[in-house]
């Protein structure tokens, strides 16, 4: 099978599906989309996704939109190792983790909406600093209360392999440290992002790794 | 099995989850927090989700907090009828469909981010009713998009009986309704949100047909 990753390296949900294919040790091609220049909405990229978002997983099947329907369709067509537990009750769980950051947090900080509150708000960047961290130390908090307290929390978000909360947790915690929201107050999440950076197939996927790199 | 599900009418992602529970043909007891005075905010119900945010539906198992994990997990467990299709390339083509809306649709017009915008930079009523149809139109356009070009489309979001993708289409188009944001300029999302509402499941659903209506 033919993977081509449509990407960006600093796009949180870019990481996310990176560090998912790496772990799942499948190899793809790699193209960029400069976001800051607005590649991502030329012909070529929205011919293969409408919305005009990274990412897109082209496979043999077509051209696959949106970081977690990349994930599940992974785990689903290559389970080795796994990136959800076997019980539903367990799914459940690493799924509402996940969604928390995937959901709540990421969608209101991604860069089209910090460029409209420049634009039409006229806010600055401080302002679009102070929005970013308003939103993923929300985040941040409901996740470090759950992981601390939820007795599934392992070396990972549940149990002692990574999966796809971690996927999430990874990816947003590399991006909330471009907006100077650190990890002191969230000391459950700061323990399972060293565990992931630990692992080669998480290092990779951090975006300073990546070829577009700038 | 006792279901409770702690949610709020005019909450779209409530909305979503008492559909998927109405097709499943699940009884469910229903509690009410009003949103507007933040009583999702308040001790009881922190306590089944720290993160304070509508739905949280609990089971015999626990507590389970996200609307998505909750239908995934509704699907898992009472499988018929099934939420997603049964080949992995379909699901996958479903869930990217649905997370048009519950990724980068709905939590950017969440009410708490409506709210921020009023009480941080002054943004009166016709400004959130502006920002809401922006991001709301954003993703209509691109869900229009592919339902009307792909192959797969049917009755409803994919093939001829509802789905994930419908749960969060048939929510979000009336919470649309609320900022203006019609249906002319999307005719395969407006014949297959009719089509939920011919379903009993669907109109059951509806936030006019809650008990904590207003």
């Amino acid at each position: 099978m033919t993977l081509v990753l449509h990407n960006y390296f600093r796009s949180s949900t870019s990481t996310r599906v990176r560090a998912a294919l790496n772990l799942k040790g499948l190899d793809y091609d790699y193209v960029s989309y400069a976001l800051l220049k607005d590649e991502q909405r030329g012909a070529a990229h929205l011919a293969l996704n409408p919305q005009g978002l990274v990412p897109t997983l082209v496979t043999d099947d077509g051209a696959l939109p949106q970081s977690l329907a990349i994930i599940e369709w992974l785990d689903e067509v290559h389970p080795e190792p796994p990136l959800l537990p076997a019980d539903a009750w367990g799914r459940a769980r690493v799924r509402s983790l996940a969604h928390i950051i995937a959901l709540d947090v990421h969608p209101v900080n991604n860069l089209r909406i910090l460029k409209h509150l420049e634009t039409e708000y006229g806010v600055d960047a401080d302002g679009k600093a102070a929005w970013f961290r308003k939103w993923a130390q929300a985040g941040m908090e409901s996740l470090e209360a759950r992981l601390s307290s939820e007795a599934e929390t392992g070396t990972f978000c549940h149990g002692d392999t990574p999966g796809l909360a971690d996927l999430c947790l990874f990816a947003q915690v590399l991006n909330n440290g471009r907006f100077g929201v650190g990890l002191d107050a969230y000391p459950t999440i700061a323990r399972i992002h060293a565990a992931c950076m630990a692992m080669p197939a998480f290092e990779r996927a951090a975006p300073a790794n990546q070829p577009d790199a700038t």
